[in-house]
């Protein structure tokens, strides 16, 4: 899979551009062009209905710079950190402990600074682009640090996960909304990282739209709701796979479940829905299974990891991170804040719920749709996009065959018809065949042409961007016709 | 108009909290509650379907952060400043030509630090809190800064405006949507300011939405457009009516235009549409004025601005800023990014295009509706929010009036068919008043109730939130009667 070729189309029709380009770009900073911005609003949306609308979760809205405090309770104020070092002669930066797995194909995982400088010193590590000496390992804060107001010593933090805005508002949305357990908060929008070495395109950014729930729940409680997907088939990279080098093995949500694979049913039931969803992005099977984080990676609060990976052209990457997160955020920022946060039952019983957190990286899920829905054509020509209909930033395209003849006011006619109701363009300039390969460019599922023949018998062509056939329909039945074409 | 009552009643119903409150809250950062985040949607989409839709205006969306260059172009680096001061003794900050205006009633707009400083000495301008000597007046810069990556000296800013983003991807989008003059850029999302002392709610904030729109034009060229709207009325504030504190004057667009208050035709277009935009969300005629920007607060290279204000409770403030930025920005970023950012014709002429930029503030939007639709209501016994439908978060409640009878199987059959086609909620504990009143309180358009008669002669009552009238309707006229009534 030729990932340049998607970048370069990406932008050259609007999609992804590198932010601030004119200016020579920032590394792991993208912007969405017009078709990127609607592909991502498109798919949004069709998270918040697929997620959201029928489970009893409401989203909000949060600040995007956090006071310190925030982030002393949470445990990112000390904790969000990569160790660093850098070349006393050309001022490089690395992440140390990648530099250390890379050259000397050490494991590293869970060192400390000291542990790895002294790697470094007894196996004379040198800088790789000059060869100079390294400095003393440091541990490098991935929080953007900000000042807030004109008085200095006032820090804030552009939040690294939108799950802590849903945190510090538990309490008001649960008084505002007198919610019941089982409930749901979700945010979707921007979490900063100040990545050492941003790469990979829209994997490893400084800016990355976040998709989170943090799924509120007394464990004492059980929830039946994920049996109706108790069957659903996922494929699961076991920790014994993992340790002993081993393939995937598929399992039902169910076995999975009883295996300990998923540590409790709310989480069965989100890991079903995440198989369902990303396959009917057109994601393959075959590209998705789900990591059992293994014991010494997961946190020390955490009753267990599951991450939805994807296989990109580099290879395995998570999408969705899945972590049951026990009572911890809620008891720290508690303890921190002096907040009473646990939940009252009716008759006076009180518990702090614990946390089911699936967390979706959009960026991701957008590489891996353009990825999956890319196709190198040579027979066409040109490459193009086959997204499917309910994220395809345009759904179809009207165009008149020839720039005369009357055929472009009936096309603009049946065009501000159908854009009542579908996501339309329109466009007359060039010949058919160019604007067939633009639509196809972008995705565009459908194609309708007006010819003469429109103007004789009331029909048009309807031509399929995946198979390139066109059919005949009325205009009279071309509403109904596209309707179904498109569900 | 008690805004404390709204405040109150909008944290309490979960529309707007304040931001990490459990530690405090920060000045000038707000969430959005599930209830504010369902209106703020509702806005941005109308918003959306109002401005974009039918005028060649394509949507964007671009990193919160951006480097140096881009500020030093914009002038934003230089020129985006407040003069402050600083207690010697209690270490207190402020706006100096805020604190001189209001202690001594000299107007120092546009004078320098310097000269702020003398003002101060020679008239012995003590601290307001505790009677210390004030430090020389310095610039404060309003930007919040950050660093990106891990070395120190490659300063980021969070953008203070959307505007920045579209004008570093003019080229980028020119190129990838083969555009036509005109046409427009927009962008909605949050802008960053660390103003000092942040105040008034949701007017002065720290983090701010805003809903921008670049329009890019020849100005050679007419736009005959806004001729749909030039019988439209508006109220002008003009100059001459500032420097001689005279009334606002009603005169049409077409008036307005001719006598150079609009200074071009493309911005009479938005300016109209702004007028007929807010009176649709509530905003009474009297509460909306334009004010012409004076000759001196208008920058150096804009050919007019005019904002569009909102009587507030506490005065007349900006909510829509209109401005003919020329080419201003297009021509700066040319320069300081060395990238040729003009438009060619297809007979091989170039020119930078014009810039006509209307900018939306959505919290000032939202404080506005808030403020217009809040109903202080003795005879009810409680206060509520009359909210249009279009942007109402909720627009139905469907209630069984008891929670027996198996009113409540009933009552959610009908919720579950309704639910797919309107904004609903489904409640059935408490009394039938209680519900109805905390319908009310979240704007809830109308409350269908089921009863005894329901399981009868299948009908149900529909109360109207702003008369509490009870009509009953059939069940199988239910969704039409309710499509029109919420249209």
């Amino acid at each position: 899979m030729n990932i340049e070729k998607i970048v370069t189309l990406a932008k050259k029709r609007g999609f992804i551009f590198k932010s601030s380009e004119i200016y020579g770009g920032v590394a792991g900073l993208y912007d969405y062009g017009p078709l990127g911005f609607l592909l991502k609003q498109k798919l949004v949306d069709y998270w918040r209905k697929f997620f959201l609308k029928d489970d009893n979760i409401f989203e909000i809205e949060t600040c995007f710079i956090m006071p310190e405090k925030v982030f002393e309770a949470s445990g990112h104020l000390k904790g969000f950190v990569d160790p660093i070092t850098k070349c006393k002669k050309c001022k490089s930066v690395y992440r140390a402990d990648n530099l250390i797995e890379e050259k000397l194909k050490i494991f590293v995982e869970g060192k400390k600074s000291e542990e790895l400088t002294q790697i470094i010193k007894e196996n004379k590590l040198k800088c790789p682009e000059c060869g100079g000496e390294l400095e003393e390992v440091k541990v490098f804060n991935l929080m953007f640090s900000t000042n807030i107001g004109p008085i200095e010593g006032n820090p804030g933090y552009l939040r690294p996960e939108t799950a802590q805005g849903i945190f510090v508002n538990f309490k008001n949305v649960l008084n505002s909304l007198r919610a019941k357990l089982p409930f749901g908060i979700a945010q979707v929008n921007k979490s900063f990282r100040n990545e050492i070495s941003p790469r990979q395109w829209l994997i490893r950014l400084r800016e990355f739209t976040q998709a989170e729930i943090e799924f509120f729940v007394n464990p004492e409680e059980r929830f039946e709701k994920w049996k109706i997907y108790e069957n659903i088939k996922i494929r699961v990279l076991t920790r014994e796979a993992q340790r002993k080098n081993k393939e995937v093995e598929e399992m039902t949500i169910k076995e999975a479940l009883e295996r300990g694979v998923i540590p409790i049913d709310y989480m069965a039931y989100f890991i079903a829905k995440e198989q369902i969803f990303y396959e009917s992005l057109g994601i393959p099977k075959e590209a998705i299974r789900f990591r059992h984080i293994l014991e010494e990676e997961t946190p020390h609060y955490s009753k267990g990891n599951l991450d939805m990976e994807i296989k990109f052209d580099f290879g395995w990457k998570e999408v969705v991170g899945n972590a049951y997160r026990t009572d911890y955020d809620l008891k720290n920022h508690s303890i921190y804040s002096k907040e009473d946060l646990s939940y009252v039952y009716p008759d006076g019983k009180k518990i702090i719920p614990h946390v089911v957190e699936p967390s979706f990286g959009i960026e991701r899920t957008i590489y891996a749709i353009m990825l999956y829905s890319f196709v190198e054509d040579k027979e066409r020509g040109w490459d193009w996009f086959k997204f499917v209909p309910k994220i395809s930033p345009i759904n179809l395209g009207i165009f008149p065959l020839l720039k005369r003849d009357n055929l472009p006011e009936k096309a603009r006619e049946i065009y501000e018809n159908l854009k009542k109701d579908f996501d339309c363009i329109y466009e007359e300039s060039d010949s058919i065949g160019k604007r067939y390969a633009r639509a196809d460019e972008i995705g565009v599922n459908f194609c309708i042409t007006v010819d003469h023949q429109t103007l004789e018998d009331s029909t048009v062509t309807i031509r399929d961007r995946d198979t390139t056939k066109q059919t005949r329909v009325k205009i009279s039945e071309l509403k109904e016709r596209l309707r179904a074409m498109l569900a």
